[in-house]
């Protein structure tokens, strides 16, 4: 019984969805849907990249949450606009949650819109929001054999950040063995290392999005 | 339309979860299902405990996970018995799946069964599996905000354990925070620091189950 009704879900999800992809081209917004374990470092990746973007390009972030907005309050303070999405219970976002944020930001003259998903490296990979790229963060502190047990997300994604390499000499985590699991399971994945502590990498992560940026 | 399906789907698992409560408790079996996020240390952590106890206790394991069968592997490398339930996509463990991996495992001469969840901080929570008591981990490089995002499990659970606590002096996080916002939403959970690294704090955990186990 339940297989017809997710797919059902699935459907009208991915109709939104398009109809959100539409809106967002017509735009030339970039949009990337950001995904990752809780504790991962989305929100501060994201306090990172719009300080450092934020003197060049207008910057929007839909949080999703499932309760509080402690996220966006974080977001509002690096300086970008932020809408809160609480979820209610539902441990991912759907494009139907989207449609009710989208009126409260003002896309029309934005260059760039993240949607923060609710930390999860399971369900959030099965539900398209309309955005150019699915971006994953995976930490170090996870351990090296994530993408075999969670190979959906490693699987849709197309940028892999590689955060809290600074805690590398800590954990016990084989970073090559991380790079050829994913790129089995996605030959196309672009890889990043990073470390929002230190900073190391970003600078190749702000320049991929510049490099993708539609105007 | 979608509450009433998930409504039907929750009275159907509670009715096998008493099932199997009525099976465990017949057989004097303590019951431990282990829910965190991906990568805090759940299967570290059945390795040690099997290792401190198994010369006392008869011990198995039931392993959820999307795929893949490396965590089942790991724990009877570390002397106990493994059975592995792969959920094909779905994100947590329901009580049927329970059901389907019992008859693989013999309960009978059994003093503890652990049920390690797959690992997501979200829907685990909401599906009762017949245990005595939910166990929760939490590593200190997920950060000390978790609880205010994701409150049902820390409701939920009895035990909350603290993992990674060798990592503090490299990672912000605040263990008092985690406490006081913790223990504001579940004034009774019982809450230990540990390292399965160094193996601080173990001890205490190892105490916890010896004082619960039923025979």
């Amino acid at each position: 019984m339940r297989v017809p009704v997710v797919r059902n879900i699935l459907e009208v999800n991915d109709r939104i969805a398009n109809e959100h992809r539409a809106l967002f081209k017509k735009n030339n917004l970039l949009v990337l849907n950001l995904m990752s374990s809780p504790g991962a470092g989305k929100t501060t990746l994201l306090e990172n990249t719009i300080g450092h973007l934020k003197e060049k390009l207008s910057i929007g972030v839909i949080e999703g949450d499932i309760q509080a907005s402690v996220d966006a309050e974080r977001i509002i303070g690096a300086g970008a606009a932020a809408v809160q999405i609480n979820t209610g219970g539902a441990c991912h976002l759907d494009a139907n949650m989207i449609k009710e944020a989208l009126p409260a930001i003002d896309i029309e003259k934005m260059d760039l819109l993240f949607i923060e998903n609710v930390g999860n490296l399971v369900c959030p990979a099965e539900f398209d929001l309309g955005e150019d790229y699915k971006v994953m963060i995976l930490s170090v502190t996870e351990g090296d054999d994530k993408s075999e047990k969670y190979p959906l997300m490693f699987h849709e994604a197309s940028v892999l950040l590689i955060n809290k390499i600074d805690l590398l000499p800590y954990v016990d985590c084989n970073m090559n063995k991380i790079r050829e699991t994913v790129l089995k399971i996605n030959p196309h994945i672009k890889i990043f290392e990073i470390s929002c502590q230190t900073k190391e990498g970003l600078d190749t992560w702000f320049q991929w999005i510049s490099d993708h940026i539609k105007r």
